[in-house]
């Protein structure tokens, strides 16, 4: 494949970092197989970094990494991207406050888009992280512009880094991939612990004066100064 | 054990993929103790290549793998081979397109062929990789042709490389012993992604028109050209 | 603590086995913490070998293991055995054909223990290795030979090697230590899976017939000849 | 941040035992990405040791721990305290007899917290353990002293060294961290377990008087005498 970018640090840094990603998806057992990928907006460039397709996570890295167009034409990289490329691509296009894409079938917020039920925001966490309950988007046929015209439909619609794309799986943003892996790992908890506690009883939402002071709180105070 | 055929490099490198791919089976919690067991068709002859019974996991090797006929006769290796090997040499018999068989009692799979219940069609990656929903077999004694005859018809009357034997548990096939393995982390992912989905709610299986197309784009274009 | 027994070969490998065995209670997370415990008859004395109370997995070594009478007093060893050590002894003292105990609070046999209901005979795994349901002893007090007499009480009333002691949790026993964890592994399993089964539908237990047909052959057939 | 206290040893091996208790919270699934917390009481200090914010397991060590009176003020330590710092202070300052606090969102205790349900005393191990129900405590918003107070008040009224924080989770207490994480193991490991009884049927508590012998021989007789 032709190299039309010329590969400099920035570039290497940014194919090992998502090359590296991939291993919070399986450390938190988001995927199988290989049905999962993260991609990374390459900053300055109209450019991303991801995933190749059918390739498993043990032999991922930096080399592996496909660099493709926002419109998802390989620039860099032997391999085919991911069979998701297009909706990611879609993605950065509309949303250019976003600087990584996350997509799984993880098993429970999968369930949750398999019945097309938001996630209700009954746990500090989601309020922390998510800012409100846990959006589901259109049912929409991989292959063209449908899959990320419904993701990008949904979030700005929202707080939300995650939308759980009906009968699909979730998908997730960040301002950086790692934030939207976060995320990823976030939405399959907190879709797993409401599951469970729905079973139970019936859990109660968060009013939206403690909704909106969680996220306040969380998005501005929380970790390491200058750092978030 | 009496040395019937001559084992070439050919034999050797089977035998060995075959006894490496059982660690996808524990990779993916779908077998506890000795309780599954992958085995592949000899390309070329009419023999295959099957786990010992009873032998434990962390024990196998290439030269532990057992090799026998489409009968289930042994022809070389000093253990007795798997007390499924009716069942896989039946399919080999019978589905000459047939490459690998791999048998488990993975939980939710078997949850669903315990209350012999087909696995609806209601996820993309279902339709993907099963090409609709997943069927059911009838309930079959272990020792004779039973089991490995309810597998060869219930799987000719449908697309699903699984089926979910009653009250027993998923046997899967493939284009290769790999593929045969793939499907079985499948199916137990997406059993459990739609029993999680039957607790929360009522999921809308996908149109007949979505899953024909997605399983065609899938079994075509997924993956890398040329090495599906 | 004296040495009231001279510690011979045998000794130190049935030491360094029964502390092996503990790493498959972790390794299928039967045990959190240090809340379970195998136990092995040393053949050809009065004694049995068990897991020191309170001592974490990490920390347990032949070295570790305490040696008791079958009253459970203490005649080799540094450590304080087991809390559960008089309800291996009981076992140990009433049924002859035992040659190790295990006891853990693993999850789903522990639900179906606290609601004391024995687990249906639904799937051949259970018929193979249980001989029928999995069945349910009472509720007992800790201190006395209140649960050993619990444990052989019900199991004398069956072919299980597992019981569910209501309220508390599996016992299992063996031929030997080793055969006795593995029906604590498997006690789990199907615990797990019927408990699943259970909430998709109506699973139907195996006739009569069929559990003892299954039953006859795993139990002399299945594995390697000479070392079942 | 200024050196306001002088590090002795005592303080260097307290830190570096908070550091590794995080990793129980790992090993037992605990916790995700940095959603989680440990703390200890510096005997004869009003001090507490304690994980810093945002700060991935991974990347804990002795070092990056932060030391901070008992009103949540850094002494020692480069980085942010964790955002629950206020909580565990509150613990500390109010409770003389708690040697160590620990913060979770564990899947199970958090969907129980959820519901605003207490953990019935269905199970030997939570008479053992927890000498009762596992109460919940109030709703409280953090950032002030609202979690601590609800805390302390709920553990005043109980045995129990959990409480469920209502829509929030699990924070347990200990005469040591050490104790505090174990409790935080059991109260995820019993919250599992009771929520699948509850799905199989109507697990019976175990009667008062049961309960108060139960409790107290594991307080008095379990483990290895003089280290409990």
């Amino acid at each position: 494949m032709s190299l039309a970018v010329e590969i400099t640090d920035t570039f290497e840094e940014l194919r090992d970092t998502v090359a590296r990603l991939h291993s919070e998806l399986t450390r938190y057992e988001l995927v199988i197989w290989t049905a999962g990928n993260v991609s990374a907006r390459v900053p300055g460039h109209d450019l991303m970094v991801i995933k190749p397709s059918g390739v498993s996570y043990d032999e991922l890295s930096a080399d592996t990494m496909v660099v493709t167009d926002l419109y998802g034409e390989v620039v860099h990289g032997d391999l085919a991207p991911s069979s998701d490329t297009a909706a990611h691509a879609y993605v950065y296009r509309h949303m250019p406050e976003v600087g990584g894409v996350v997509h799984t079938h993880s098993t429970y917020a999968t369930a949750w888009a398999a019945v097309g039920e938001p996630i209700p925001c009954v746990l500090t966490m989601i309020a922390d992280e998510f800012g409100g309950e846990i959006p589901v988007g259109p049912f929409a046929m991989i292959g063209d512009d449908s899959i990320g015209r419904g993701i990008v439909e949904t979030l700005r619609s929202s707080r939300s880094p995650a939308v759980l794309m009906r009968n699909h799986g979730p998908f997730t943003v960040g301002r950086t991939a790692r934030d939207a892996v976060k995320a990823a790992v976030m939405v399959e908890d907190v879709a797993k612990t409401v599951h469970i506690a729905s079973a139970l009883g019936r859990p109660e939402p968060l009013s939206d004066q403690d909704v909106d002071r969680l996220y306040a709180r969380y998005q501005n105070v929380y970790g390491q100064q200058g750092e978030k």
